[in-house]
């Protein structure tokens, strides 16, 4: 999986944030020395579909916040990133967290004092529509709390020069 | 605190290991493409002296397991690191783990799949011993468990240019 991150045309400014255990936006922000701008460009709360109902281990028909956001500094993407998170597993005051727009998912775990862990599932290049013909190191992983899936996340990270910081 | 990661004469390889909230071995291990080798200076079992055990929480003469390792790639020491573990909160699999000599905190807690979170306390500049006339940047932090501080770390890097990666 991690083969991905050995190729040596990969930045290794995208190596790290790409391959890290810890938060990306906190990488993010000590790179590029800027403050990351989060927008979002999706979030509703919807019943999970039989594939959404397996990613988190939840039932079909289970609530799921479904947001859909880019990680920028000076107008510059450098992660469009994906997560659902089983509304039943938060604590109410990190639901609320999470429903406004402008705070990373990092920021909401630690602000809150969640203790988690981060198990990495999948690692690939693939192509999107939203970076055109850059290609695109996809991730996926889950963030487990008190034993079961809180959030599935899939985070794109253009391959490209932006990553020279 | 973050300041110490600001000056301008700081590698950017090493505000981001200095800096993350996640694995510091896993991150050297994706800038460097190397294996990293910890290296074990000090390992005992401990009584807790006053100092100890208001870091850790616990109470004066609790067992305390002391290690101190580096780690490095290729013969370059990248981080010194001191751990304090308070040993009656630790599972009994993740303890055997941690005093065999080989074994970096971050893959043990991976491994064992415990869900946790780290509290930086402290970032600093220093001057050590082991690293002699090269400056250090020094941070502390907790490793909190089930509530609880299971482990308190302090991690020195030299600043100078072996970071450039």
């Amino acid at each position: 999986m991690w083969d991905a991150l050995k190729r040596h045309d990969i930045p290794s400014c995208l190596r790290i944030c790409a391959g890290t255990d810890g938060s990306v936006t906190l990488l993010l922000e000590l790179l590029t020395g800027k403050t990351i701008h989060v927008k979002t460009l999706e979030q509703d709360v919807e019943k999970a579909t039989p594939e959404i109902a397996r990613f988190l281990e939840i039932k079909e028909g289970d609530e799921v916040n479904n947001r859909l956001v880019t990680l920028s500094a000076d107008g510059i993407v450098y992660v469009l990133a994906r997560s659902l998170s089983a509304i039943k597993r938060m604590p109410e005051d990190v639901r609320s967290d999470l429903m406004r727009a402008d705070i990373p998912i990092g920021k909401i775990l630690r602000d809150h004092k969640l203790e988690t862990r981060r198990d990495i599932l999948k690692m690939e290049f693939v192509t999107s529509d939203f970076f055109g013909d850059v290609p695109v190191i996809s991730r996926e992983y889950k963030i487990i709390y008190k034993g079961k899936v809180l959030m599935w996340i899939n985070e794109c990270f253009p391959v490209d020069e932006r990553w020279e910081i």
